[in-house]
């Protein structure tokens, strides 16, 4: 059984993502990175009955479950985790193990940065999401009443396990969200990678294993340069992560959570910045139409749903993290090439709304 | 006026702490570290309305308003803290002033190392206790039902405000058990400091300026020394912080918190500290003798007070966040030269204990 080890180097020192096919029951591989103190392994009912038992096998810990859903990624699951922490009296020596999606891992992870101001944490993601994207990088947090992922912490695992077997019994609604985060990394920085998805949807859609491997990597690859150059999001280059994500944000806040995936709705976004992309900065309409064309066949969805524009429009501006009442997106001035732009005049972005119906 | 800079350095850059009186009122100084985004001072009603007003007339900020005491340093006034930022639609280049003493420090300083994984952070103390320790150093977190500070984080802020001239609105027993910690800084690390204090108790007392500034200067240097050689508490070195700090806990335990002041505590700490130090490595008795001397000359408790040994132990026990299984204490081998050292045998601990009452 081979796997690959991709580095995420920051100031403070790298850590490893492996790879591979059956790399839970691998503990040879991963438990060097466990500490000397307790373990938990924070996990849901859901995966640990699908993927827990030869993981748990492998070393002494504590189970820890959380309730399953987006809905409960908030402070009250986080405080069951910080509380179930606290019982078992785990010190500053102890790790935490997040074994499941991106709602897991996102939880588990701000419960494991602030237990005693943090304690050692690894990331064993079963998404394909969680695997290509929220796993890696070290966003960590909950939701608020206020807004998603409002709260939480920059925080690294040391070190993250993806076992691409474990998404054979994803529901394959969530195995096509995840190609959808696949595309963007093909878009915002690698054109090659784009070509070999257009090549390999047959591959993809069937899951064969070598083909998901592939797109694991590439795309662990490419997030980790990302977060390598900008771990803190301070310059514009992780940023380039959010392509497609202002519109996507919109749909979903106004759809409301739960209604669309976020994968769907990046795909829609993803249409929406090649095209607002033909008006701002010259992208090709011919590949604008390969992008609908490699989203259709990935089964994943490529126009807006029937939404009123300026309801979205407004729902797109609330999205604004970063600065003052400007919208920000991340365009495209080809297949592979990224750049952010700030848009004073809502013009254009209204025009591809409303082409896209 | 004249003021001093200290810097703390660490890895990622250093800050600084300013020191003077009057320094609230001086926005000159310290409004080039508050960022271009919205403003929130955190703060309670008693320090605002003590010292609000110079402040806030310095910079456009809102005001956000906590319940004052160590009991609401909790998950829940973190939230209201957390949703007063969100409902005034601060973004990453925003900035929390934390106005207060430690409990003010620590939950605004969580708060800002949390909302959206991080805006910049200015502690303004203003209390003794919170000048010379809580607001250096980058410790932030709040209570849980499990235990003290069992859940924050490490961050640092971009600058630290000591302005010495709050002081005087202190109550006597706040400002006296402040003093406390001083004395832990010269028994750890700077005998001829400790000297200074034996000669200086009744300027202390009086709260004459140029002694309060000498003495927070001198403790603010030596915690930046400490905490820039151990940041996140790895090595030994931060851990000689809590000198006295293992007995304090047990008594804060024990007497349930609020019954003595976290410095009064220490006092006691310090001195069951030193008689250890004389049974596990030759600290020399006379040398106990000057440390009561000097906490009785400052009116600080140095005596157990009538705690079963047993219970006592107990609650000990439960305070070793750092490992498994042994009591940790700091030790000094002589005036200005402390150590850490594992306990396996608990006789001189019990010993210590039931010599002091
Ligand atoms: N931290 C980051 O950088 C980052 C990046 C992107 C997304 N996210 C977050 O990730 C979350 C979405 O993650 P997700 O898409 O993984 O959703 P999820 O964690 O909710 O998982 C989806 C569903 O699949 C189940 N599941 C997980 N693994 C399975 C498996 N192997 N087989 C069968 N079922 C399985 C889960 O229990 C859940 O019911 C969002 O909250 C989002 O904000 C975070
Ligand atoms: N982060 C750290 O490294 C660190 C270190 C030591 C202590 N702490 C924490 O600090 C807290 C204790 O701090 P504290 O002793 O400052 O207590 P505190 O913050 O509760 O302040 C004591 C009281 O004095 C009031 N007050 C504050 N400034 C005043 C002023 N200038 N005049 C009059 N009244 C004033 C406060 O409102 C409060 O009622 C504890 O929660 C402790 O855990 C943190």
């Amino acid at each position: 059984m081979t796997y690959t080890r991709i580095d995420v180097s920051l100031a403070k020192g790298a850590y490893p993502v492996f790879c591979g096919s059956g790399l839970l029951a691998r503990g040879d591989i991963w438990k060097p990175f466990v500490g000397t103190g307790q373990v938990a392994v924070i996990s849901n009912n859901r995966v640990l009955s699908l993927h827990g038992d030869g993981m748990t096998q492998q070393v002494k810990a504590k189970t820890v479950i959380l309730p399953d859903g987006e809905e409960h990624k908030n402070f009250k699951t986080l405080e069951i985790a910080l509380d179930e922490l606290a019982a078992m009296e785990m010190r500053r020596d102890g790790t935490v193990i997040a074994l499941g999606g991106g709602v897991i891992g996102d939880t588990a992870g701000f419960a494991a940065a602030s237990y005693m101001r943090g304690v050692r944490l690894l990331h064993m993601p079963t998404t394909l999401l969680a695997q290509v994207d929220a796993a890696i990088g070290g966003k960590t947090g909950v939701n608020r009443p206020h807004g998603k992922n409002m709260v939480g912490a920059f925080y690294q695992p040391v070190a993250v396990v993806c076992d691409t077997s474990t998404l054979a019994t994803l529901p394959s609604r969530e195995y096509v969200a995840g190609l959808a985060e696949i595309v963007k990394y093909a878009l915002l920085g690698d054109a090659p990678f784009f070509v070999w998805l257009e090549d390999n949807v047959v591959a993809l859609l069937a899951q064969e294993p070598t083909a998901v491997r592939h797109v694991v990597e590439t795309s662990v690859r490419a997030k980790a340069v990302i977060v390598a150059a900008d771990e803190h999001e301070i310059g514009d280059l992780r940023v380039l992560l959010n392509l497609g994500h202002t519109f996507a944000h919109g749909i979903e806040n106004v759809a409301g959570y739960g209604a669309w995936l976020h994968g769907e709705a990046v795909a829609v976004g993803m249409v929406a910045a090649a095209r607002l992309s033909e008006k701002m900065c010259g992208f090709v309409a011919a590949d604008t139409a390969r992008i609908i064309a490699l989203l259709r066949r990935l089964q994943l969805p490529y126009a807006f749903p029937n939404i009123d524009t300026d309801t979205l429009l407004c729902a797109m501006r609330a999205d604004k993290k970063h600065a003052a009442n400007k919208l920000h997106f991340v365009v495209m001035e080809a297949v592979g090439r990224a750049r952010t732009i700030e848009i004073d005049d809502e013009t254009p972005v209204r025009q591809t709304i409303e082409e896209m119906r």
